[in-house]
């Protein structure tokens, strides 16, 4: 896009751009502003950031991080953000509003015994609540996937093409066959639309989550806005133990990305996590009582059957997914077929009827290097295939969950066989991580199979973070998971030449081969970090405007050199020659060489 | 090998693991030791590092600390590492001492007229130093390839065997072929050998190196010992400006590994940095200056030629490498091919009578994403091609340096080409870095270029660390570098599918299932912070032996789940058959299960 296009808001236009963007963060310092792409209605406000350089350029990016970093907007995590889409939706005049469910004890993981008699907490928060619950009117898939198979372009994939810079036209036919999901749930007006899919860009999802053990409310939200400001496209709320419901309720009004969640965890806290209790009934319940609320996409681990239980016995780590081991559990608790999978047509009613996108979880995916690729690992892929055909006909969009520890030379069997089995549904993997011996470093191990799969195909990464396997995130974890995919999924971007893709990396090495130190940093994915460290050796301020860095010293720099070859020889013929051609015209370049003075290699006096 | 091959030393037999390898690291409780493996002579000792387990086993993993980790070795750094090969090189009886050449102000980076009249400095840190400089006689190949070729195995190839695990005569096999190379300079006796190709482990280098800006002698042989302390399998020098000599001398003499070094950047100091003023004398002499200290391989940018320069000229970031940049500054300077090119037979000559390396660097390398694989890159390739030819011809030990910035679909072009144009001569790469955008985070962007480099076949990568364009890497940085890589190098190593590789992973894995948390720190790559994070949640001393974690909290564990479907089910046929066989014999299983009490998801207070 051009920037003529790009409205900026008023207040911002001759603001500083470091303080636009400070989003209340002590001592960051961002050199980016928010501003807005306007689609064909005034309403369709399409967020990006805006780079401005020391040069006079721009460089327009990709923009998670919601009305957070809008001076313009006064957000309050108690009144939540503004309903985005709240008159897209109506105007589809295809969903009802209803009285709902109401919110009880158990929701939050109160005994039903417990003398509150409902959940005070949730209404001390959002007194009233914004709005009544809202579904499809008289049994309708009210999906992305339904308009999109009619050939309608909704709001949401005008939205979306702007964003990812590509044919709205073409989002629509990604979303109609399945190849791509926009998740987007009636009852989560706020959000700013995205899309999964293999043809846009790879996106990040970043799990938040208190559990029984430690973290708080206020933790979760703060983890979700701090994941999305270092740009995470989507975030689940894995919470377990109390208060999931209230803190699910905060989540979802303050998330400008789709929220995913295990609606499993819930479930099984209602029956005071003894899995053999576990029913169909409180399981749909909790799917509706998460639907009304907002939740975006759902993990459910339908595809862990009865038969291949058995299958992980002699795994060397068994089943290592939460959801996978509770339902195993359940089958082998009540010798019969997972309810998952009985019920699942009647689950993709309920789904449809609030456009809930299907993250089919891969329940039995490999926890180590060992157990990868195993007959139980693709046994359950078969079946996520079958699954999925079902959700298509209900028209309930679709992605497949994926690995997981696959050693490199696995992974592309994985990928291949999912888009194979599941018609190009988007694959959603975690990682995967491609060794087990660095507990600690799991960002890390798992990146490098991310970027991979990325590559290969896979639509959106789970991010790992450094406490994968030893605890609980924290906010310096988050921001690290998140970085540590970001870059896994731009690299994978760039090898799968994204249009586009490569402007932000050509921009940045501009910058670093013209010395412009500033525009380096602001163009960094992390510029408080990669400002910090080249403080941390230069910390004066000329440094800053240095021509050298200090790796090499004044005195001592490539890239000094480098330019004064450029000057020397840039935008002739020679950079296109061939090296014999050179060689014949190098007498002639030598001469115009000596007559200025020889000074390729110039001390740092000059 | 079995543990019974393995001597601890007699101080260690009974002591505590933790303390043995305590390595003078306060707050540090690393659960290993380490232990040696005799060869066929009571002086050929393989240094290993045995991990013991809480269930009595123990793991056995490559080591690269040195004597610092073995508690029965006084080191002292003024006095030096014990010269463990001298031995094996003066009864191959074709070496012989000489005088040497004397040690001069201008060797650390001093004026001429400086009023010290030598190096006073070096002589008060090594009185006397420990043995006069040694090289071929009558001007004979002493190089592990000439060994090779003539059948011979070494006991530095025995050794080697050893430490790999894999037959000794396929080592000399793979030096004799140039398809390994074994970095042993006869002045550097003092080193542990270790092999670099791509049938062995990937190895991982570590650069220090003070600059003209900030750093210290000690900063730098502590930063050696350090990085050999997590992994490093060889250290480059790369120190310009002062005491550059006394520096090398000082990480020599007490480096378990082999050391590299680029000796264009002291012969540049040697003449104030001014690139013209360059000569093939002065070069020459620098390269025996640091031959005879003991630098085992060194970076040689003899591809950088004349024509190549106006490659570079429409580059984005022009060239990166500075040795490349001098190379070129000079050629440019003067008109005239590069002197190393030039002179590269009697290169080959020195090289050889002291068993130098050549590390053939890519002074041409992409320097950004925008410029990988482009004409410059390949033409300086070609021609390292015909360089690798000539220094086989002279006995001479030959490895390839390679990118830089790479996206990752045009990694394996990089490698294929190197071994095909190299005739397989092990591949040295600096990452590639896979996107140019994450500044303070190119340990990540390289480390997922190096993972995949290193499977198809790159035989030691260089690591890049947080700090790569931005600043000079501190101690935190260079153990985050080479933790990456070694990752890196593992994750390689396990989808070449080398033998034994998983062995480690599956260690440690298994203690995960277990719930044998000392185990599992102790197996990591870096207990210490694996500890740390753990500890970070839930600091309790009886956490260490919970049968969850903190993740998913004490009644919600997958892992326990899964362990009860193991005792179910494991080591029955259950596993190998497929799913429809399972299915049939479900009932049998169920009722057992049920008879068990349908305990599979065990309450927290079981």
């Amino acid at each position: 896009m051009t920037t003529s296009d790009i409205r900026t808001p008023a207040s911002n236009q001759n603001a500083d751009a470091n303080s636009a963007a400070d989003n209340g963060e002590a001592g960051t310092s961002i050199g980016w502003h928010k501003a807005y792409v306007t689609g064909s209605r005034p309403d369709l406000q399409v967020p990006v950031r805006q780079v401005h350089l020391t040069n006079g350029k721009a460089v327009t990016l990709y923009d998670t991080s919601g009305p957070y970093t809008d001076p313009n907007v006064d957000t309050d995590v108690r009144r939540g953000l503004p309903p985005l889409r709240e008159n897209w939706i109506i105007a589809r005049g295809d969903t009802e509003e209803y009285a709902g469910r109401p919110a009880r004890p158990e929701d939050d993981g109160l005994k039903h015994t417990s003398p509150r008699g409902g959940l005070k907490n949730l209404d001390a928060v959002f007194p009233g609540r914004p709005r009544q619950p809202r579904r499809g009117r008289d049994g309708k898939a009210v999906t992305q996937l339904a308009y999109a198979r009619r050939g309608e372009i909704t709001p949401e994939m005008e939205f979306i093409g702007i964003r990812e810079n590509i044919d709205p036209e073409i989002v629509r036919e990604e979303v109609a066959q399945g190849r791509a999901v926009i998740p987007a749930n009636v009852n989560h007006p706020e959000i700013e639309p995205m899309i999964i899919g293999k043809r846009f860009l790879v996106k990040v999802n970043a799990n938040i989550g208190n559990s029984a053990v430690t973290s708080s409310i206020e933790e979760e939200v703060d983890k979700m806005t701090w994941a999305t400001k270092w740009g995470a496209d989507t975030v689940m709320d894995l919470s377990t133990g109390r208060n999931i419901h209230t803190t699910r309720e905060w989540v979802l009004r303050n998330s400008p990305v789709p929220i995913g969640t295990v609606p499993l965890y819930q479930a099984l806290e209602k029956v005071d996590g003894r899995a053999e209790d576990l029913t169909w009934e409180i399981y749909k319940d909790t799917v509706i009582e998460q639907a009304e609320q907002g939740v975006d996409y759902m993990t459910v681990h339908a595809g862990v059957r009865l038969p291949y239980v058995p299958l992980t016995a002699n795994r060397k780590t068994g089943i290592v997914s939460r959801g996978g081991s509770i339902m195993a559990a359940w089958c082998l608790a009540h010798h019969k077929e997972s309810f998952l999978y009985e019920h699942f047509e009647e689950l993709c009613e309920i789904l449809a009827a609030y456009d809930v996108t299907y993250s089919l979880g891969d329940g039995l995916r490999p926890g180590c290097i060992a157990d990868a690729n195993d007959e139980a690992q693709f046994a359950e892929l078969r079946t996520l295939g079958e699954l999925n055909t079902i959700a298509k006909r209900h028209n309930v969009q679709t992605m497949i969950e994926g690995p997981g520890h696959v050693p490199m030379h696995k992974i592309k069997e994985n990928i291949d066989l999912q888009q194979e089995i599941c018609e190009e549904a988007p694959f959603y993997t975690l990682g995967p991580l491609t060794t087990d011996i660095a507990p600690a470093y799991d960002h890390i191990t798992s990146g490098i199979g991310a970027a991979m799969i990325g590559w290969w195909g896979t639509a959106m990464l789970c991010y790992v973070t450094p406490k994968e396997h030893l605890g609980l995130p924290n906010r310096d974890d988050v921001k690290t998971g998140v970085i540590t995919y970001k870059i896994a999924a731009h690299a994978a971007d760039l090898a799968k030449g994204h249009p586009g893709a490569q402007d932000w990396d050509d921009a940045l090495s501009d910058a670093r081969f013209e010395f412009r130190w500033e525009d380096q940093f602001n163009l960094a994915l992390d510029p408080d970090t990669a400002r910090e460290f080249h403080d941390e050796t230069l910390p004066a301020e000329p440094a800053k405007t240095a021509h050298f860095c200090s790796m090499c010293g004044p005195k001592f720099c490539s890239m000094k050199i480098s330019r004064s070859i450029n000057e020397q020889f840039g935008g002739t013929e020679a950079a296109n020659a061939t090296a014999d051609e050179i060689a014949e015209g190098m007498l002639q370049k030598s001469k115009e060489f000596a007559a200025s003075g020889n000074r390729v290699y110039l001390p740092m006096a000059d």
